[in-house]
Parts: C-alpha cells; sequence; structure tokens
C-alpha cells in the first residue's frame, strides 16, 4: 500500500492506495491548521497509528503545486504558508521512516493516469488538466517527461496569443488564460459585455459547471464560450502532437466534465491543424481517473512507479 | 566503426565513423544513378570490398527524411524516386549481414550531436536544423523522443501564424514557413517587395549566406529580414522550452551558420517570452559538429547509441 498525499492550498488530501488503484481510509486536514509542514506530518502519523495502519504503508507519494521531482522540495508556492523552501521528501522519509518521492500535481496526475487509469499500456502520452489553471504532464518512452531542472510540461504557459491575457506567471497570453474554467469565465463575462442576449446572470458567481449547463440549454454565450475555449486548445494540442507525436492526449479536471461541450470542437480543430502525417492518429480521451480522486491516486503513483524500478 | 550513410534526394554520401566521432574514407554516389534502393547497396558494398573496409564495418546507420526508426522504412519520400515504401533496415541487414538501424534526418542531427557533439553530457536537450525546411530531434531522461508513431519531433511544423504562408505540408503559418532559409529568402522578398531600399538584387539568385553578408554590411532589408526570422524563431524556442525544460538547444545548418545575426535575437525573444520559473537557465548553442560531417556523424550515431545499449 502506498500514502498518496495531495498537497493543496485549502486542504491536505490523503488516502491509501492499493496496486488496483482503490483508495481507503481517505480523509483530509485543512492546511491552514498547521505552522509547518513536519507539524502535518506529525499529526498525520498520529492519525495513521491510532487507526493501525502506520505498518501498512510501503512508500508514500506527495502531489503539489511548485513540487519539484528531482530536488523532493516545493519551492515558492504560492498557496503555501511554510516557507520559501519546503523539504517534503527528506522531511517525510525522517518522520515515517519510508521511501517518499514528490512531483507536481500535474505530472502526479500523468503519473496517476498510467499507473491506475487509461494509459497502462501506454509509453507516449499526455494529461491535461483544465482545472484552476491548465497543467500537464507527458510520458516519453515509457518515462515521465520531468526535464533538466524538473519543471517540464508547463502546457498552460505556452504562449498561444500575442498580447493576449494577462496570466498569473506574468506573460501574456498564456493558454491557461484561454482554457482553465477561469478562462472560460473571463470569456463568458467578455461576451457578456458585448451582448445582453445571455441567460446568464453577471449577478451569479459563474463556474464551468454553470456555464456548461447554459451551453446545454442553447444559451448563446455559454455555446460561444465553449467554442472560444475549444478553438484555442485544439490549436494548442495541435502543436503538442506536432512535438510529440503521442498515442493519446487525456484530459482531466473541471472544464474536462463538460463532455461533449468540449471535447468535439476542440478534436475537430485540433485534427483541422494538423499535418497530414499526425491525421487521425491521436486519441483525445477523457481521464478515466474519477476528478475526486485523481489528486490522491496521482500522488500515490508517484511513489508507486519509482517502486516498481 | 559504424557505416554511417546520408539518403538525400541528389546524393548519398557515407562514411566510415569511430568511436571518437572521426568519419574516413567519406564519399559520395549520386541518387539518381540508382533505379532503387537495392542496386545502391549492391554498388556501396562493392565499393567497401574493393577498399577491403567490408570487414571493418560493424553496424549501419542511416538518416534520410521521412525515415522511420520503428519499422526502419523510408515512407512517401518526396525527393526519392525508390517507390512509397522502402524498407532500408531490412534491405541493409540482407545486403551486409550487419545489425542496421534507421532515423529521420533530424533526429540523426541530434543522435550526432549527443554521440559526438555537445550534448555528450546532456540527457535532455533538442537539436534544431534551420535548413531548407526546419527539423528537430529531442532527448528526454537521455533517450530520444521518437513518439508513438516514429513521428516525434516535427519542429517545423508548429504553426505560428494564424493564416500564415503556405507550407509544403499543406498547412498554413508553420515555423519552417519563416525560419528556413527559404522561409528567410522569402522575407527578404516581401521586404523587397514593399521598399526599394535595398542593397540585394532581385536578380541574384538569394541564399542564407548572401542575406547574412548583405545584414553584416548594413543593409536594412537583410537585418530586419533577419530581425523578423529570429522573433518567429525566438517565440517558438520558448513554447518549446515551456514543454521540455531542456538543458540546451541547439542549432544547426544554413541559418544556424550566420552566427550572432541568429543567435543574439533570437535568444533575447526567447528569454522574453519565458516564464520566471524558466528565464536565464537553457543555453541556447550552436552545434558543435560541423555542418558538412552532420549528416553523416547523425546516420552513424543512430547505429552506434544502438550498439551501446
Amino acid at each position: 500500500m502506498v500514502l498518496g498525499i495531495d498537497i493543496g492550498g485549502t486542504t491536505i488530501g490523503f488516502g491509501l492506495v492499493n496496486a488496483n488503484g482503490e483508495i481507503s481510509h481517505r480523509h483530509k486536514f485543512v492546511t491552514a491548521d498547521y505552522s509547518d509542514f513536519h507539524a502535518f506530518l506529525l499529526d498525520l502519523k498520529k492519525h495513521m497509528e491510532e487507526r493501525q495502519l502506520l505498518n501498512k504503508i510501503e512508500a508514500v507519494g506527495v502531489g503539489a503545486p511548485n513540487g519539484n521531482f528531482y530536488t523532493g522540495c516545493i519551492d515558492f508556492a504560492p498557496n503555501l504558508d511554510w516557507g520559501e523552501h519546503i523539504a517534503v521528501s527528506k522531511e517525510v522519509q525522517r518522520v515515517f521512516g519510508l521511501p517518499s518521492w514528490l512531483s507536481n500535481d500535474a505530472n502526479a496526475a500523468a503519473a496517476g493516469e498510467k499507473q491506475y487509469g487509461g494509459a497502462k499500456l501506454m509509453r507516449d502520452f499526455a494529461v491535461i488538466t483544465l482545472g484552476t489553471g491548465v497543467g500537464s504532464g507527458f510520458y516519453v518512452n515509457g518515462e515521465m517527461l520531468q526535464g533538466k531542472y524538473g519543471n517540464g510540461g508547463e502546457f498552460g504557459h505556452v504562449i498561444v496569443e500575442e498580447n493576449g491575457r494577462l496570466c498569473g506567471c506574468g506573460n501574456k497570453g498564456c493558454l491557461e488564460t484561454y482554457t482553465s474554467v477561469t478562462g472560460l469565465m473571463t470569456t463568458v463575462k467578455k461576451l457578456q459585455e458585448e451582448s445582453y442576449s445571455s441567460l446568464l446572470s453577471m449577478d451569479v458567481v459563474l463556474n464551468g459547471k454553470l456555464v456548461a449547463d447554459a451551453a446545454e440549454k442553447g444559451d448563446a454565450i455559454a455555446i460561444k464560450a465553449f467554442s472560444i475555449t475549444s478553438t484555442y486548445l485544439g490549436k494548442a494540442l495541435a502543436n503538442l502532437i506536432t512535438l510529440f507525436d503521442p498515442e493519446a492526449i487525456f484530459l482531466l479536471g473541471g472544464l474536462a466534465q463538460s463532455g461533449e461541450m468540449i471535447f468535439k470542437e476542440t478534436q475537430e480543430v485540433m485534427e483541422a491543424n494538423l499535418m497530414p502525417l499526425f491525421k487521425g492518429k491521436v486519441k483525445l480521451l477523457p481521464s478515466e481517473l474519477n476528478d475526486a480522486d485523481a489528486a490522491i491516486l496521482g500522488a500515490a503513483a508517484i511513489a508507486a512507479e519509482q517502486m516498481q524500478d
């Protein structure tokens, strides 16, 4: 059994994961309850001891924004108040006396897809998370692409629009400013400012589900917003395929749950922008991981795949 | 010793390559002299036998446009009149009785850089060839990125301009229509049509060297053409880095030989378009392989790296 820990700015989810990708003893702690990572770990250990689970754990995998596989550190995480550098793998090894690995959350999602999801038999594939931001993880020749410094796979920060929307990273026109849930909502707001024909009220706090529902009901602005989003995503995926020649691309996260609303036009635009060599070959698929499970499974997979090597 | 064979539409170059990347017994045949690949191989074998070199060869590496590493076949090569599918590796193995591997020419260039050039100690890097077209080869975790179907690394066909220049692949706005030698010349011609201030005569058959020389001498159009080319290349490289996080990017081929004229602004634009995480880390370098040697060394490297596994 591998303990998978998903560190977020609000909560830390964890659970025990078996070889079949089944999660047991799932629980979460509130991030703000802990002054540092060490304090969290001590509480986690106590929690496991009380339930007599400690001796069942063979390894610990951790997924976190800005988590670096090579150093085992979380560096400059914008949503964590635990210092600039958090030595995650070292601390876990010290407190639990177990092997431990860390990765950023998007790479962890890709590892989860390979270990427990739809990519079990694939050697070359990509996982794209369309959530608050856009993340990605790539496998090449059966191995995770980490890059020289452990920062590989930042698909959300590929620039797709000259002087486009301002991104949190400081650049303009990054893909995630258009194809994240946040990006979709920005698009809706912009379209609403240009027109008053929408069913969507500006007063309602928008979220991706609401926009998808409105689009399903025929709301013109919601449909157009999905079309704009799909067009950006489809073009960016075509360029990605041109470089990686993957077997499949899996979509995960809030926007991926909009089903055909996002998949259909994204796939059409993607195919239209591919050179003949690549046309009709790459599968665009929804992740086979349950959205609620993906983060813990991904974290566990980071450790599981190292234990198999 | 490895026999490296570089198949081109006009000539086929070959030579024996030792472990230090030194080429001996270099020679070339005229492609049109042979009705098929088999006929070429018989002549090549005879050539080697007459010089008593046959027993020195341990393996044969072949580089060719549209060469597929997985199948060992050249498929639909636009410049070869030897049929739609040429079973290169199988034929070489049969005629020479030696292990043989094939790769496309751009991937071969990357293999050459790793085996004999500036990437010997690197695990994650890219080689970009800026010639008649734009090709690329990537190493990830120390291994060549081939992709699921052996078509990985088509950087020249990343689309960088909406409704841009028509590319030979059928798409519009591919990078190679701007940053190949051909692309540079198109840019010069477009600028000349807009202005008459250039030293470059429309009558002269343009080539990259001529444009570089004119730019060195202060010709306004040549300088502007290099600036436009560098801007496209720098932006595309920034997006490439965002996905791959490589240690270095090597430039090779006609345009790369323009030195500072292409490197300086490309590097500036590339850095300006990177998110902070990647800034100042990736080395943009000229290939350490001699342009005249790169193709044969690359072909040999494809076989040499397989022999080492």
